[in-house]
């Protein structure tokens, strides 16, 4: 038995707020309250992968109300999750991850209102967060259609930068890049891609690429096609990855997708890693009609994601299998 | 600087959904998105306080629940926190956990509809809960009355019982009582405080009666006598309080509440530790007017509270300060 199967095994309770075509795959659930407005409902909460108090709290705020931004909502109410150690760090250092989880929400318009604060032998930091949604134009993972093109909204290797922070071993221009990439709200991105038409979306988490690819695959029915020279990768993750500074999750990702995975032999084993790399804060992934790519990228430049493309295709075939060519 | 001076640090923002009359010593916030509903979202987790899984998910439940019931709402959908040590205990563990939260959401017609479980050192579970409650009719603790009868639902002495099983000294039967207690859902308790039009109402949890009373009186503007000779005490709680098996938390709420209050000679030190014992999952405390006191008392009787009791009165004087007479 594994995770997976013991949070399977819960058997859900039929509930007149919660929509039944939302799959247990989607990162946030869907509600339909009395009265008219439609809700999105998340929480996630992480260890620090910086060592700046505040730029963790902003990391984690940003990691969290994404889940909203992946179902075309907007954040509105949180409340925050923390873990702390204060026996092993001072409370100067709790405040200032509140602070910048605040800030970053504060950006995001969305007001903290509450949470619960516990001792732990472990720092973490999170938020549980309700969104507003449109009623019927909710993104979910299950509307992907044959031909789709699939659009990448932030460069991968954020695991990479991750475990290269860990060990000192990430320059201050590159640290500057990583913690500007995941303190961006996908805000934008979910806006393009509402604009665009999207028909299918998720973020790109701890899954990584191909994992969080095999999910919006099992959610529509249909295999995906990778192009992989057209993947977006951090200009210095290729190298730090091949030297090993690759997280555990990455590389249980990468032996997770491969079963269900046909990798060309011009994909390196590195690239492979980098495509399934577990991503703090990562970007989205939007499934577009091929006639609509072209608008949902300028616009997505035009809006502050430049290292926004297309990586590939939604195919026929079997659900949640991957190609993966050069 | 201490934890409650870090939390008023952080400024609230201001957003359109947000009650501001909803202050910050509330187990909840208070919603009102566009459409006319109003929730109560809240958050709260725990360790465990007992051996056996399904118990320890169904009061972690009924304790992140009971902040709902606490501001006069039913709970509607929840998320799962959950932390777990996978090289220390069996995944099977994890399962039985998450059934009792889940059986124990049931119960109180709440669905599990997500969340979130990770890799922790200590086991923690609890849930993040969007509650409905009727416009106008939300409990908070900023309306009693200089007269108000203050009325306890549960008896006192959980956290007496929890400290007493971690040493492995309640008994099989006192075990069973304080099990059940802690799995009682604060839900009949809240619908007969809002059938006699209680005005002030909170739950009573890890602050303990004296703590929590004070911020009553502080939300509302009022001191509080309390009689301590009609609060509800668990059986055993005493004489296992005498011997010192009293949890840290509960010491620290009598040194918090000291300063503020003047307790009758009469009133010795072990009702004293009772009267602060930090509660998991205790009842509500509820100001109802005194013409109205003996019908809530009736009704919390008839609708299986048997040990609610009036314990004190809402009175004029610096607000939440506090009386403890013998």
């Amino acid at each position: 038995m594994d995770l997976v199967q013991v949070l399977k095994n819960i058997a859900p309770l039929a509930h007149a707020w919660v929509d039944p075509d939302v799959g247990p795959l989607e990162d946030a659930a869907l509600l339909r309250p009395p009265g008219g407005s439609s809700l999105v409902f998340t929480l996630d909460f992480i260890t620090p992968n910086v060592d700046e108090p505040e730029a963790f709290g902003a990391i984690a705020a940003t990691n969290a109300l994404s889940d909203v931004y992946a179902m075309g909502g907007e954040p509105q109410v949180a409340l925050v999750i923390c873990g702390f150690p204060p026996e092993r760090l001072p409370l100067d250092v709790l405040a200032r991850i509140l602070q910048g989880g605040r800030d970053q929400c504060a950006k995001a318009g969305c007001a903290i209102v509450g949470g619960h604060t516990m001792q732990d032998t472990e720092l973490k930091y999170g938020l549980c967060v309700i969104g507003s949604v449109s009623p019927g134009l909710a993104l979910t993972q299950t509307h992907g259609r044959v031909g789709d093109r699939l659009v990448l909204t932030k460069p991968l290797g954020l695991g990479v930068a991750s475990a290269a922070i860990r060990k000192g071993r990430l320059g201050a221009f590159d640290l500057a890049r990583a913690v500007a990439l995941m303190t961006t709200l996908n805000r934008d991105a979910m806006q393009a891609a509402l604009a665009a038409g999207v028909r299918a979306a998720t973020d790109v988490t701890g899954f990584g690429l191909l994992g969080h690819l095999r999910n919006l695959g099992l959610g529509s029915g249909l295999a995906a096609r990778v192009e992989a020279r057209r993947v977006p990768l951090l200009e210095f993750a290729p190298a730090l990855a091949a030297e090993g500074l690759v997280p555990g999750g990455s590389r249980r990702n990468l032996e997770y997708v491969t079963p269900h995975a046909r990798f060309d032999e011009s994909v390196d084993d590195v690239l492979r890693l980098l495509l399934a790399d577990a991503q703090t804060s990562g970007g989205l992934l939007l499934a577009v009609a091929p006639d609509r790519e072209a608008e949902l990228i300028a616009d997505l430049q035009r809006r502050g994601t430049p290292a926004a493309a297309a990586i590939g295709t939604l195919v026929a075939g079997e659900p949640g299998s991957l190609e993966i060519v050069g």
